[in-house]
């Protein structure tokens, strides 16, 4: 789980199954050949009829406008199938619609024997006979009204059948290239969500907020407030659908805790006064465009935009959280990984915890989350959690050895950002505290570093570090 | 040439290069490894730059977003190019940035050796390889403020130098195949264009009608009034331009004069009593995406706009050029083929052309132009010409057997349409005197038999004809 | 009380006056005769700076651009004021800045003395000097960035405070004079509300809806599918304030419930299978128009809209409440008016309501409301209710004997609809029985009968009635 | 012929009389007392059918939404009257829809023997009776799909009428006062005229622009470059119609030529680099519009804009003509007046002009022209021509002895400029000759100055003068 992560929140699926009918009713009302109405599980039976429409959309049977109305009447058919039967339905596009084996096999040998002056047209010849019929279909499913995202959401499908049956692994590498070309970020469009945003908008905000929820209409509403900003990407063909988005609050100084953030009842600042801009919370609102990515962009796009509306703006950086910290943690207190505590630290901490015995140990600590109302034990907690955290951020990494374990750190140390700050007792939501023992980070977007620290972080796995992390880690 | 056609006029390159330059200072400027000013032609020593530059690309030096940035920024070195310059620069992107031949020799080895399981999976790997570097910087072009149309452009220039070098040619392929992704017709946009359009936009639209061309903004606005409709799909990267347009005509019954339906000091028609919609010009606009075909949906979709608005109008049918009618006709009088004309014709003809002997013949009265003002004469060429015009139409046919000689002819046989009316003295512009000898024809899109047209055309090359159409072919 | 009434819910003025601020900051803030900081009720001492500031805005100190500003500041100012403050401020207005008595009585004079031919100069003369300098600051206050929903609210105001305070009646009258000039019906824009509207108007329609209570944005969005229609006048310079708007429900046949139209659970219908248009709650959004009316262009303007998208709906009637039913009745109860019930009438109740003895008399049956879950009561009472009130509707009058009693009824007669069916159980709710006792009408709207209904009510009074309601009317 | 021309200049009345047909029919069609068919010139016998119409709105028959539909009919009738139809028409609005006599004379009387206390009623009554009914009439044209331009127009119509035949005269100051009302500045829209605005209002910029007229679309496009700006006031009833609006070149300095200015060969600037916007043409677009001023708001709303837009011009100026100095000097030449030109002066024009005798007299070269192509005679002519301007600007008044003769000058002064700089040579087009000897002006707007400047000469006639022109004055 991450600061970055995807909701299966809404099923906008009746809106548009509603619209498909009528589509459906449109385009392929008088065609000679209907779509059979299909068992909601797909029966053997119905396979047969599917496969003869699949291949008619192929052949353009009628003409090009024809095999699109043919392929919105299969889109349709697709939405009203049981899992089952959507399984069903893309194994048949899976195995019966890749490569034909001949014509690959022909290409090979073409290319075997060609020239070097023959080799560029063999090797595109090959290529083109690699592509599978079924990504052409894919293609034609665009002419459903809303027929990007039911491709993106056939992905999110995809994803998750794929993991458990290896023979939708390729439909669905497929598709993620169909929609990385459709995605590029040079087809999206930022847009500033405000209150006078259309509520179908904000509706999906409310749903896809999984790092903060929003409690509410009114609780949004106070994120939209004039001391606030919240950006989104959009695809031309998804108007009401955000791809990712980042709430913004405009303060005075870099913010070190996430619940004065969130106060619905803190006054309104002023934004022409602030000085620094905090990126509170930054959502992916679409799993079917997993690993397609543009957070990088929405961010400098983001600095971009409010740099030059707020000439006063110096700051710009993240309130994050460490969605790993408590568990990295648990697993070295368990294992009782020596010198985690420094001797001054733990006798600080037993001092603090008193009579507790036992139950004042680190984990025990951690795990009844009292400390939070205790004032001494809160203290003598902050000095080794919040080192350990800097350890954590910056020194703990995934297999390979370069990237960091952390994945949103991992996120912004790739878009060049630096660890800036470790704030104690930042989040003591109970997620908060749950995930990170209630810290939280801040990552520091510095305009002139971010190239230099991207190269590093990405070639040599070195994360920048701000001299105060700096000075944190050597205790 | 046809109704459907290209015209290289407008030179937008000049604002576009203003806008690219404020772009290269924004993005680019404080690059540490800037793009050395290049010298026109590109010599010999800027290539090496050129090269370190687009490997920086490929490599996203400095993170996704600087890439973006110095892709803009080569992009707006290879609009300063000239014509030497950019084909040299073509040529290392096509040659340098091609498949990497080791990994394509090992993928095909492990296919080879891919048992029946494995084999989607190499495949995938095989077509992976065998996707060229080069592809990746043509996307990364799309980062630049009107980045689709620059690419479009640029595949006209490649579609021009390739005809010449073939090395270029699959440089050309792979953005053929990016272009067709980005502009299928899922993402077009159907715009009516009014008086109330942009300047900007009906500029494009004198520039690029090529089939009746348009005088001046007192032509185009005739062509706007409210007995006219125009009708262009537009990208929504690339607003200002156009990218194929049909001017439709709300008339009483199947128009047969293209000078009638053209004359600024005609009355306006009603358009609530219309009963016929001739399509009079349908403009392909952006030489760049010759090949990917959206004419077809255009008109449906124009059709089905109309059909809902004008509930009277009962006749969908274009006014169209036999672009290579004269051609044909010549070549066979030339060669002296025997039974063009019947003997009544022969007779008719040598009747009305009295005293002209030799000067009479059919060859060099179309060669005069004449008879056009010479009303006996009009008369007897009248049943020769149409009746041929119908075979030229019918039973012409390309290489293959299947496809109409006549380009204008297959598009609309393609689509569906049928071949309606033959229409003598339809066009006596000097151009359609000397493409057609005046002759044009009417395609009769009728909705309830386009699909079946379109299956006996494509599949036998069978063509539709009216009963009319039939009658005059059996003389 | 009646369906068309207005509310006091939202208070805007915080927003208004933040942004108040910034403009005052703009425009007033290089003054040299700055507005002074005001108590909050307004001190006698403030009151010469005020009219200072009130002769420098008529004078146009500094040019009109200046004038605006300093009617901006002006208005900020009042925005700051207590109720007293404001109430002084208006005094100030009304007392001193009308129409000059000097001026005045030389107009009367030079009209008593002019000719024939000089009598129109002289009576426009007149009417110049009549015009209250009040009104050109009144006009002024347009400058605020919401200027005009600044002037709408400070007419509620000041019509509350007129009530007691006749000396505030002529301003009042004046700015009455200049929003229905602003608002002539000409300049309204009529849009249709939907789930993609921006949520700060959708919150506002929430606020307003006083017929039958939104009980949140789920039952809003309820009432904005798709077999419902929710149509609102703007005006272009108070772009989030609905002025007044209406709910439709498009249904199968004439509604004679609406708690079963308001179900959220209930099935979407089609609308495209609809066949009525029900109009089933009707709102002024803003107290300060009262009195400039524009329901009926509102009616008429949608019934024209849906029969155009919808060519099935043949029936457009309201589904309306009876606010002053029950109340007319309790008072010829308690006054014991003989024959309000027929022998027939009585004895049906009096066998139904069985052993209540005098609980069951009608008086105390209505005030009890437990017929309503006792079927044999209910149906005793509906053949007198209904009846009663049909006698209510249609022979009840206001003084003068013209106008229906009921307010709803008068504004729907007045439009020229005809009273077609009474509903028994029709709105169960605690208002919908306190106000008329379960019962609802439909209003028709026959766009063939409208203007000969409106001008026998307007000019004799007579309501238009079905053959339904005239035989319920006669027993 | 070129490709970009210009077009005679538009007659939106004939698409406008089209919209009303349309209208006609639907609003009136059903009328069961149609507007009868009028002869052009407005019989005798079509007079009795034309009051009728007008006492049915005024009645409002049918109800007010009829009453609008009638309006509309009424509106069409008129545009389809003759000029002497036209003027009978108004004619009769005016004579016979004043106020009621009887009614005034009564409320003069109420109001003489009025208490103090009911004065304030007893005034109200008046002004509502002195309220003539054709007020109404003429507000309800505004149902006219382009009702606010139909009423514009009228009152263009009017003016012109009411200055042969004073009958017309209230009628016309009653449609003023609507008008006013209506064209409030709040009201109005400021719009940058781009290169992508609707040919249709582009057209009427063309149109409408009377300072330095546009020579067709490529002038125009010319002056819409990137270095230049056009912003325009709307209404939002008239989108298509520009009210006002100004010309801006933004440049390194203040500019002292507009031939340099329109030049279209001209290298575009860098507006990056601008130091001074200078405002070239101002123009009022709307006849019927005059007397109701906007020009101070557009000018300093466009000086906001561009200040916040460019950071580096510090100087905000027009280059204006002197529409009456040839007029005002050739006066004074032709009277003789004694000592325009000083001895200095006149040695050097006399030793300038050498052989040429009487025709070197001041009056003679002024009517000739000729010294615009010697170099000798226009140097020798710059000092008194400029130093005479300086004192046509800034001492000629009109009678009253407060304003300007110069109707620029007095609009600029108004609005608080400064006569900045008289340019020699500045504008040598036929016109710039003929009006002012070729001669311009830069007035300054200097926000700081601008209050202060405008009450001096409102209210002492006092002109602002830069220290360079007070310098000329003196000689």
């Amino acid at each position: 789980m991450s600061e970055i992560r995807d909701i299966p929140k809404p099923a906008p699926s009746s809106g548009l199954l509603a619209r498909l009918k009528g589509m459906w009713r449109e385009i392929a009302g008088d065609d000679d050949d209907p779509i059979p109405a299909l068992a909601p599980d797909l029966a053997e039976t119905d396979l047969d009829g599917l496969r003869r429409q699949l291949r008619a959309c192929l052949a353009a049977k009628g003409g090009e406008v024809s095999a699109r109305g043919r392929a919105a009447a299969l889109g349709r058919a697709y939405l009203s199938l049981s899992a089952t039967g959507r399984a069903r339905f893309l194994a048949v596009l899976a195995e019966e619609f890749g490569p034909d084996r001949d014509s690959v096999d022909r290409a090979v040998q073409a290319l075997a024997s060609a020239s070097a002056d023959e080799r560029p047209k063999a090797e595109a010849a090959l290529r083109a006979a690699l592509e599978p019929p079924r990504l052409r279909l894919l293609t034609q499913f665009n002419a459903l009204p809303e027929g990007v995202k039911f491709l993106v959401d056939m992905r999110a499908e995809l994803m998750r059948l794929a993991a458990a049956d290896p023979v939708l692994a390729p439909l669905e590498a497929d598709l993620k290239g169909l929609l990385a070309s459709w995605f590029d970020v040079g087809f999206l469009v930022l847009e500033r969500i405000t209150w006078r945003s259309p509520a179908a908008v904000l509706e999906k905000i409310m749903a896809y907020e999984a790092v903060h929820a929003i409690q509410g209409w009114t609780d949004l509403k106070n994120r939209l407030d004039s001391d606030r900003r919240l950006y989104a990407f959009f695809h031309p063909r998804m108007p009401d659908e955000p791809l990712i988005f980042v709430e913004v609050a405009l303060v005075e100084e870099m913010a070190g805790n996430v619940q004065d953030l969130l106060d619905p009842t803190a006054p309104v600042g002023n934004p022409e006064q602030a000085q620094a801009a905090i990126f509170y919370s930054i959502n992916n609102a679409q799993k079917g465009l997993n690993g397609i990515s543009f957070g990088n962009f929405l961010i400098k796009r983001v600095v971009d935009d409010l740099s030059h509306e707020f000439k006063r703006i110096r700051t710009f950086a993240t309130l994050s959280p460490l969605p790993g910290f408590r568990k990295w943690l648990d697993e070295r207190l368990v294992k009782g990984e020596p010198g985690l505590l420094s001797a001054t630290e733990h006798r600080a901490l037993t001092r603090a915890s008193g009579g507790l015995g036992a139950k004042g140990s680190l984990k025990a600590l951690l795990a009844e989350s009292d400390w939070v109302v205790e004032p001494d034990l809160a203290q003598a907690l902050e000095a080794p959690l919040t080192r350990l955290a800097a350890r954590y951020l910056t020194a703990e990494k995934r297999p390979g050895g370069l990237q960091a374990l952390d994945p949103v750190a991992h996120f912004h140390l790739s878009n060049g950002a630096r660890v800036e700050r470790i704030n104690w007792m930042a989040d003591l939501s109970a997620n908060g505290l749950r995930q990170s023992a209630g810290v939280m980070v801040n990552y520091l977007y510095d305009l002139d570093d971010i190239d230099a620290n991207h190269e590093a972080y990405s070639g040599l796995g070195k994360v920048a570090l701000s001299s105060r992390v700096k000075a944190l880690l050597k205790g």
